[in-house]
């Protein structure tokens, strides 16, 4: 077999199997070869670079990373794909995202926020791009997205597919500053890619589940809201009643959804900043019956003092950040999830309700499960599993990449 | 510490450990010592034996089986209960099932169905009941639950919790011909244990998500329909369009519910009872708008043949029936799903959606995903995993008793 023209990398025995079992990543490690050297210009940060096995067979074309562990990300299973091929698969790719979206939460005055664009999810790896409201947010966080040819097919597949429906569409790039490290990217500009006004307003209020939402996109620990729990949210809501406690609230998200229904809702962050926008959230919906407040505090030393002081509630929210971010993490993440768990299911009255939640990509459901079981039993509760839920759908996974489910959901009636 | 009184059952330190972590079984291979000795007449079939440790340490009272390979089911932690402290815990924790379910589900004139009582998950070993509208299907798999005495109690916290709502409840217990003969049960009697007419018919409509089914009380595989697949029928509904094919429709359950969005519907079963059942359901929904159609067929063999001849579909829906009785069995069900899977696969129109279902205790999620991975890469299709469903939450799970888990429903887009 001729080799392929330009770049090309040979990878492991091992790594090609995984990219003919449907994976997309190329880890360094298993990359034997490289064509032309690594410190070649035509190898720049971000090139279009064919990948094949070592007897030469090529398994797709990928974008090389000059930096990151995972090396290159698989775009196509065509070998040498040009940029200009590349590109106008992106815009198609981009358009069928987008159309996906719209089957599945079609825009409505209850719900007008959404994750359009999810990495490899949708064929596009090194590109996020959601939607809160009129503001698109877009991040590239691959060295072979961060380009001007790649903002530029963005940008004009998503207003002309948007701005019918958001009338004042402004498109914005945000940097993830650890992604940005990781990759050696510049930073984007601060300036709008697009925007309908002259004079962009960067903040804006979204609407989900019909509860109204602060956006600010210069501000923030992630892009913004976690839109990947917004069915989790409405069937927290479901489920709960009574005097609540949502630890990890952030901004209020399960806070403001429980308060629906219960009477007493307690929220829980250690980030003061989070809590500042979580009562200007609870302030953009008055209707709320519940009587709302909010507890700066770590969660973990909070639990313990409660529970010490044999706080008692019916309905209880642990929605913590991504203990493990590897897999070395994943035991004492284990041992985190348990210690909250066992705390919580100790404080809620016969008959309340357990909203558990874990967006570790490296703590898989079947283990979440368990260590909540093995908290369950410690506690010497008898638990009923309701619901097993994950992200919402506007925030597929790859099937054949198992990495990319991550957001687990556990519903429990506590007796 | 001194011996309980009454029959006790010794067991392994692996069972012990076992019931501690919050399980409830204890297989005849773990016991290593009844008092009294296995053919004594104080061992009826169904007593209540305190299970204790090698050290005579006791781990609650449990329900003994002389047949099953399941030797004992734990109803409390607490040792020697005598049988009428049995009788009443089993009065309120059936009336807290029925409790769960008035808030999971209320009745209402788009679903009048329910399970009512889930054996081990609702603390109700040996117990299942299903509600059809006015009509209650007790199940009593047990030699400890097949008992006169939890008929009564059943009986009649069933009738007092539900006559108001029904007006004309009957309940009447059906027998499972394998379970019978496991646990050597004598048939129930086909007489109803309380109607409210003196004309009690076993037959009725009812009604979940706003369609039409009949029920039949003297009839069918299981005790009915698939009440487990509720919301994954509404789900499966929300993403079908164009022409549909449902493969081991049973009754129309799914195919019904495509039929509210589908130009076209093919229910497939191999069982000819089964169709003409679906069809009669079919002309209880004359609103639907899709031309649907029923074939009597192994699903295997219709799908090779429907594959070779290149039918193609938008949407498909798998919902084999347990493949895996057993874990020896496991793994010729994986084969069995990849085939289907596979042919699946391989019959989606670009952009079209699969629901594929598994109802085999024992293959977990995680490798019935794997399984539909496999099938993916070997079709050649980009698959995105839109939602990983469980069964509908009046079908609950016992936490640490993962055997209780076993409906997995995936809703996948294919490219």
């Amino acid at each position: 077999m001729p080799k392929p023209h330009g770049p090309a990398a040979t990878v492991t025995r091992r790594a090609a199997d995984r990219l003919r079992a449907g994976h997309l990543w190329v880890y360094r490690s298993d990359i034997e070869s490289l064509t032309p050297a690594p410190d070649s210009r035509e190898l720049a940060p971000g090139s279009l670079i064919t990948i094949t096995d070592s007897r030469s067979i090529p398994l797709g074309t990928a974008l090389y990373s000059t930096a990151s562990e995972i090396a290159a990300r698989l775009v196509t299973r065509e070998a040498a794909q040009t940029r200009e091929a590349y590109l106008q698969q992106l815009g198609e790719r981009i358009e069928a995202a987008l159309l996906l979206r719209d089957e599945l939460a079609p825009d409505s005055a209850a719900n007008n926020a959404a994750r359009l664009i999810f990495s490899e999810a949708d064929a596009l790896p090194g590109i996020i791009a959601d939607r809160y409201n009129s503001l698109v947010i877009l991040q590239l966080l691959t060295q072979g997205t961060a380009q001007a040819d790649v903002r530029r097919v963005l940008t004009e597949v998503i207003r002309e597919h948007l701005q019918p429906a958001t009338g004042t569409l402004t498109i914005i790039e945000r940097p993830d500053p650890r992604i940005r490290e990781l990759e050696q990217l510049d930073a984007p500009s601060p300036e709008p890619l697009f925007s309908a006004s002259a004079t962009p307003d960067l903040t804006t209020i979204f609407t989900i589940n019909g509860l109204r939402f602060h956006y600010d996109a210069t501000a923030g620990q992630k892009t913004g809201a976690f839109l990947d729990q917004r069915l989790n949210y409405a069937a927290a809501a479901a489920h709960a009643r009574g005097t609540a406690l949502d630890i990890c609230t952030y901004q209020g998200g399960f806070a403001l959804h429980l308060a629906q229904r219960c009477r007493e809702v307690t929220g829980v962050d250690a980030s003061r900043a989070a809590l500042e926008v979580a009562d200007r959230n609870l302030e953009l919906n008055p209707h709320l019956p519940a009587n709302v407040h909010w507890i700066e505090a770590d969660a973990f030393e909070l639990l313990r003092e409660y529970e010490q002081q044999g706080e008692r509630y019916d309905t209880i929210v642990l929605d913590p950040p991504a203990f493990a971010k590897s897999k070395r993490a994943a035991a004492s993440a284990l041992r985190g999830y348990k210690e909250l768990n066992l705390r919580a299911l100790k404080m809620l009255r016969p008959g309340g309700t357990l909203i558990t939640c874990s967006c570790s990509h490296h703590v898989p459901l079947e283990d979440f499960t368990s260590v909540v079981a093995a908290a369950a039993s410690d506690a010497n509760r008898r638990v009923q599993l309701l619901e097993a839920r994950g992200a919402a759908p506007d925030h597929p996974a790859v099937l054949t990449l198992p990495e990319t489910t991550y957001l687990k959901c556990l519903i429990c009636r506590v007796d």
